[in-house]
């Protein structure tokens, strides 16, 4: 099974992020806004309950904590996605390397915390879409206080195994 | 903020129900394949948290089951809806009386554990599909651990806020 971990942020972010997503984002059925803690990875359906207690571990060691959304960037010229800019990026990314240390599945990409809001444009409405978006600002602030593991049915879509509460576990 | 609770069964079933829900349930795209728990039901958004001790101890007192699909079955007259029949409902039933025991929010109508597979169809089209879907059998089964409460976006689509592992809460 392929799993993937991920915030799924307040809902006032993911409803901003949707009104976007909904016109830019062939992902936006298969799973709602998020930000990617490691990226997706292969593992045999028995590993899942080996990677909870490392899970549980991670989350305990890990306060909830305030993001900020102020601006969108993309991963042009790499590829024509546009996220939201999710500051500050040192406890997400103290994450992330914690779970690449302790989980299956190494990322080919140095990581970036973000939501991602628009991916697989041409690169004439990547550029109208981006140059658009630059032009406005975000004025968004939440907490996180949980982390999902998800793993993906055959159809491409995302379901949540287990939630994982910060200080808990 | 609307409030739902429900199980997320495991793959092999999820698998099936998308590959009838695709084509014939409107809220593909919305929810992973699900057993409503309790009927969805609108709460503040500071309640949650108030809801959780509750859903744990509901969890902690239900151990894991299993579940066998064999057969659908339709909520026509009151609409035309297709579902896979969930067996045994007893412990399913007993969760859902314990949830509206402790939650807000009544349900009006009777509780009937599924997994609705297709809904809104046409009359024609509900007699076409159910007919030819009762010809066939199913023979799924499968163990249920958890479920998970989750609140609707704005977009209608459905966010996991937490999991409750059955024998842990």
């Amino acid at each position: 099974m392929k799993y993937g971990i991920a915030i799924f942020p307040p809902k006032k972010i993911q409803d901003v992020a949707n009104s976007y997503r909904k016109r830019y984002d062939p992902h936006y059925a298969l799973i709602p806004p998020h930000i990617t803690l490691k990226e997706p990875f292969e593992a045999e359906d028995n590993k899942i309950k080996e990677m909870v207690p490392h899970l549980k571990e991670i989350a305990k060691e890990t306060n909830p904590f305030d993001i900020e959304i102020n601006k969108v960037s993309s991963f042009a010229p790499v590829t024509n996605a546009i996220y939201l800019k999710v500051e500050p990026a040192e406890v997400i990314m103290t994450i992330n390397e914690k779970l690449e240390a302790k989980l299956p599945g190494k990322s080919e990409h140095s990581y970036v915390p973000h939501i991602t809001i628009a991916q697989k444009l041409s690169d004439d409405e990547f550029s109208d879409v981006y140059g658009s978006l630059r032009m406005g600002g975000f004025e968004l602030k939440e907490t996180v206080d949980r982390f999902q593991l998800l793993y993906q049915l055959e159809n491409g879509s995302w379901t949540v195994y287990e939630t994982f509460v910060l200080g808990e576990g």
